[in-house]
């Protein structure tokens, strides 16, 4: 016998985690499309060359990386930032640009596994390429802000800063050198605090008076966007990064929606390819979940695969971070092990009328699970129970059906079939 | 310079593609939860002696094998069969059984890459594991039948047949051993026509008394299902198998489906672990698509991993062949590049009038998409059309749009966003 065990750092998901997946994911792709954003798909496994061109280093270490039977060096995507490049480079003679995708799909990293960390998991990105103006930069955190707000994660802001400024705020000290240094100081501020970063800074070599002017730049007073940008358009005039974020300002406040954002001069985001507005939100009943939505503008996407200049901006939903967030709240998007709604028990009389009336529920739009297995009523019952199913129909008579309501345990006697489907479509809107 | 070139036998998804794909994705799942089952998910790389478990042989050389950084043997799934015998065998106790499931994801096979093969493709497999009887026999045929009646695939029958009927009938005549070459060389009928199967079965050293006997069998008349059962209970009487699909047709009858099945004596698919109905799809307006749906009943499907008993039955839908089937119908469901109904123009004029009318748009479940490129007003109605955008928004004055309708090129002037929105979903109904 072979022991069924999976590879470490791999999980299986059973129904409850993907149904909960599968509706997030449905409810993402809704909104995806409802902004005219299009799917696309790329291959798991690519060439080793194509996937390593913007990471190598750490990226490199963490491949699942192999040789092919045909000889070829491959690789599985460890990312879907990577092949998105590659993808509008290989395509774009039959693309429309702007090129508005989403993309939800496996990666694979061949990191030490931890605690919610694993070697396999979805990622959820959606960008817009092909287009560097504040349009776009607002599109992007619409989008954000339309997934939090239908997922009823709570109140939230997104954190929006550019990068642009902290590198302008830099070179006034004449600091510009240091930047990456100092972008990844500052992404570890809410980890390490601000007494950290001034030690992390402190450590790259940094006078005592320069760490103090960029702890007090980060610490510039953030509760209303509006406010902010005023405090920032007293130090930096009308540069083109000020104009960027007041036009994108003027967006959100055209959509009514500028009350959830904030202007934070302390966002950085890691990443060294960041090279505009960067972003992450917060969950203000959650703090401690993290940025459950990151991203930001990156110029000349594709400069390794071809010479079309193609500047973009995106983000990625975290879905286990999403999935952890819901379940804390009790959200009901979570809470389901099965997606029946009804269940028709199999009775020793049967000449096929369960099969019908489970066939005639569905007709009327409810999820109907006929019971195939050999168990008692009784047993059956449990099953229901286990798998969330509000109603089993346990006999017909004519055109009437005696059903058991599982929740009361209380038997309907001589109901319509209409009547039930009323009844189960009811108990699911209650929920 | 990197070639953003894809591997030999894989693919990318344009986004047309892909939205054809995930519409009928969108479609069959939303039919399996109407049935109660519910969705899995497996690794993509398992250890390469759980994957090998039930193949061997073909299998192995296909297979994408590796030895991973912690020196595991590790391989991606082929199949998505072998996966759900590893994963209920894993999960046992946190299943309810009889366990129906469905399993849309993709798999690897390193075959040579020929017209319509693929070293990547997506599966969409169903099974219900841990009963064997006719009502769950039934129940996965009335799943094929719902899939391909909402499908709008024209006229079609499901082919039934039982392994068991075909054993029997062996046995009468002595030629037992023979049976997996007979059920080879049967299974290349529609291939090779009557004449090469005769040929087939002279090649395994048949006699020609044995081989007309085999020939009349599998060309038993198929017009009627009841007819058909009513020939073959005569030749074998009251068998187990005779039983089980009496008992089936009872059921289509019940549900007033028999009419779409056929009991066809020719059928049975080449597998060797098939132990029960086997059964095929044909689409009478396009029978050289092949089956669609194909399937039957296997006992002991995880025995190499648990000492649990499950019996199970299940089919796969091929969803490249069902999307050529439907291509070549003209069917809306694979018709569209775009989901946006509107798209809003990118003007001179915009402080962010166009981002709200998107969002005012979408709020009337209209799907829009809002222009943030730099291009001229005749390029962006282009891109409207490419993407088959069929309104174009290009001003707001206080409530009232003007609008630009693509097929007729006709402006619409002062129209509310009610009236465009009605006009939006109402173009999208006559699709």
């Amino acid at each position: 016998m072979i022991e069924p065990k999976v590879l470490k750092g791999f999980r299986d998901s059973l129904p409850s985690q993907e149904i909960a997946r599968q509706k997030l994911i449905g409810k993402v792709q809704s909104i995806f499309r409802s902004f005219g954003f299009v799917p696309i798909d790329t291959p798991a496994l690519e060439y080793t060359e194509v996937l390593l061109g913007k990471g190598g280093g750490e990226t490199d270490k963490q491949m699942f990386r192999f040789t092919d039977n045909g000889g070829r060096d491959v690789a599985l995507r460890f990312d879907l930032t990577v092949p998105l490049a590659r993808y509008v480079s290989a395509n774009y003679a039959s693309l429309s640009f702007p090129f508005k995708r989403y993309h939800i799909s496996k990666v694979w990293r061949g990191e030490k596994p931890q605690k919610g960390r694993f070697r396999e998991f979805i990622q959820c990105d959606f960008d817009i390429v092909g287009a560097d103006n504040a349009q776009s930069d607002f599109e992007i955190l619409l989008l954000i802000h339309t997934c939090l707000s239908q997922m009823n994660v709570g109140a939230f802001k997104v954190r929006v800063s550019h990068r642009g400024l902290l590198n302008r705020f830099l070179a006034t000290m004449g600091l510009e050198s240091t930047c990456p240094q100092v972008l990844r100081a500052i992404d570890k501020l809410s980890k390490i605090g601000s007494e950290g970063v001034k030690q992390c800074l402190r450590d790259e070599g940094l006078s005592e008076e320069a760490i103090d002017g960029i702890v007090k730049f980060i610490s510039i007073e953030k509760d209303d966007f509006g406010r902010t940008l005023s405090t920032l358009e007293g130090m930096f005039g009308n540069c083109p990064e000020m104009e960027r974020l007041k036009a994108i300002y003027a967006m959100m406040k055209s959509c009514e929606i500028d009350g959830d954002f904030i202007l934070d001069t302390s966002i950085t985001r890691g990443l060294d390819y960041y090279t505009g507005i960067v972003y992450e939100t917060l969950l203000l009943d959650m703090p401690q979940i993290g940025s459950i939505c990151s991203g930001g503008r990156y110029n000349n996407l594709a400069g390794l695969y071809t010479k079309e200049n193609l500047p973009g901006v995106g983000s990625c939903i975290g879905l286990d971070r999403l999935i952890a967030a819901l379940e804390e709240l009790g959200s009901p998007l979570v809470m389901d092990s099965s997606y029946a709604d009804v269940m028709v028990a199999k009775t020793e009389d049967d000449s096929g009328w369960s099969q019908k009336v489970a066939m005639d529920l569905r007709s009327r739009n409810v999820k109907t699970d006929c019971y195939v297995g050999e168990k008692s009523m009784g047993q059956q019952y449990a099953y229901a129970q286990k798998n969330g199913i509000a109603y089993v129909v346990t006999a017909k008579d004519g055109d009437r059906l005696t059903a058991k309501e599982i929740a009361t345990r209380k038997m309907l006697e001589n109901i319509t079939i209409d009547e039930l489907a009323a009844l189960a479509l009811g108990s699911k809107e209650e929920r």
